[in-house]
C-alpha cells in the first residue's frame, strides 16, 4: 500500500488531471479544495474516469495532512494565500511539490509572459513560505493540464524536477513516473525553477500557434538511466 | 544555387559545427573570424569533414557581406564587441540570426546560471545594436555544439526560433531544416528569446548530471505541420 498523495487545488485542471492519472495508476489520492463540496464533486468526477480509484476529497488543510508528499497545483495568484493557509497543516519532514507558474495572467496580463518573483521563482517563494523542515521540490510545469486530464490521451513527455536534495527529487520522480508516459528528469537545484517555470508561457505560446498541447522532451539522455 | 551563409564566430565550436553541417547539406558557407588565418584553418578542417563543401574563410566584417542571412555564434562576452565591429558591414534587409546565450560564464560565473540583460535577452540587445533595417532572429541556443560539430552523430531535436516577423523566421527555419535531424519550431516573438536563451544553462546542468549532449524536443506537434 502506497501512501495517499494530497493534491492542494485538486479541483483545478492540472490538479484534477494529476489526481486522475495517479488514481488510474493505482495510487491513493486526496483531492484538496477550498470547499469540501467542490472537493466532493471532483471526487465523483474522478470516480467516473477511474472506477477503481482510491480517492477522498477534503478541504486543503485537512488534505495536506494525509500524506508525506503534497502537491500544490494552484494558480500563481492563489499560491501565497494557499501557503499561508497551510502553515499549520504542513509538518517538518513533508515534501511540497510546487507546480506554480508565475504567468502574467495572474495580474490580467498575458499567459505568454511571466512576472518577476523577488525570490527568483514561484518555487523559491514557496520554499520561503513553508514551515521550517518542509522541503519544496518543483515539478509538472510543462505538462498540459488538458492533456493530463484527458484519460484517452497517451502521455509521452518529460517532467523536469528541481530541488536541492537528490533524495527528495527521487521520491517525487517515483510518483511522476508511476503515470505511464511521463519521464522525470533531474533538472538541478530548486533555483533552476527560475528557468523551468518559464517553459509554460513558451508552451502556451506554441500551443496558440500550433493548435497543440505541447510538452517538453529532453533529447540525448540514455533510455535506461533516466533518473540521475 | 543557394546564397552563401556567413557565420560570424565560425571558428568557435557552435559556429564551426553549424558551418560543417550546412556544408554537408550542400549549402555554401562563409566562416568569419577575427583573424583571417584562423578562418583559413577552420576552412581546412571543414574541408576534411565535408569534402564537397563550398566554403571560404574571411575576417568577420567581410564574411558578413557575403550573404543575406548572417549567423552570429560568439560567446556573450564578445557579442557587443562583434556587433559594434559589424556596424559598417551589415546592411538594411539583412537578417542576423543570434545564437548568443548570456551565461554567467561570461563574467567567470557558472554556465548553469545566466546574467540579466537590460533589454531582456541577448537577442534583444542584438536587435538594439544592429544598423536600422537589419532584423534579428534568435535560434540555435539548445543544440549542443559538440553534437553539432561531430559529423558521426545523427541529430534528432528541435531548434526554437524567435523573431517578430514570421517571414523572417521561415527563412531561418529553411536553413536550419536543411540540416538532417533538426526541426525548426516557431517559438514566438523576439522577446521569447528571454525564455529560450535560458534553456542552454538548463541543458548544461543536465549534461553535467547525465553525461549527455542533451537537446530539446517539443512534444505534441503534428509531424507534418512543423512550421507555423
Amino acid at each position: 500500500m502506497s501512501e495517499p498523495i494530497p493534491i492542494i487545488g485538486g479541483t483545478g485542471a492540472l490538479g484534477w488531471g494529476l489526481a486522475m492519472r495517479l488514481a488510474r495508476a493505482g495510487r491513493p489520492v486526496v483531492i484538496g479544495s477550498r470547499s469540501a463540496e467542490r472537493a466532493g464533486e471532483a471526487v465523483e468526477r474522478l470516480a467516473r474516469a477511474a472506477p477503481d480509484a482510491q480517492v477522498e476529497g477534503l478541504v486543503n488543510a485537512e488534505a495536506a495532512r494525509r500524506g508525506p508528499i503534497v502537491f500544490l497545483t494552484v494558480p500563481f495568484r492563489a499560491q501565497a494565500e494557499n501557503l499561508n493557509n497551510l502553515r499549520d497543516a504542513l509538518e517538518p519532514g513533508q515534501l511540497l511539490v510546487d507546480a506554480t507558474v508565475p504567468t502574467a495572467a495572474a495580474v490580467s496580463g498575458k499567459a505568454t509572459r511571466t512576472l518577476g518573483v523577488w525570490q527568483g521563482s514561484a518555487a523559491q517563494q514557496a520554499q520561503e513560505m513553508v514551515p521550517d523542515g518542509v522541503t519544496v521540490v518543483a515539478a509538472l510545469h510543462t505538462v498540459s493540464a488538458q492533456e493530463l486530464g484527458d484519460p484517452n490521451t497517451q502521455l509521452d513527455e518529460d517532467v523536469l524536477v528541481c530541488g536541492d536534495r537528490k533524495a527528495d527529487k527521487a521520491r517525487v520522480a517515483e510518483i511522476v513516473e508511476s503515470i505511464p508516459g511521463l519521464r522525470a528528469v533531474n533538472a538541478g537545484p530548486l533555483e533552476a525553477a527560475r528557468i523551468v517555470e518559464q517553459l509554460t508561457p513558451l508552451l502556451i505560446s506554441i500551443n496558440a500557434r500550433y493548435k497543440s498541447r505541447a510538452g517538453i522532451r529532453i533529447t540525448g539522455l540514455g533510455a535506461e538511466d533516466h533518473w540521475r
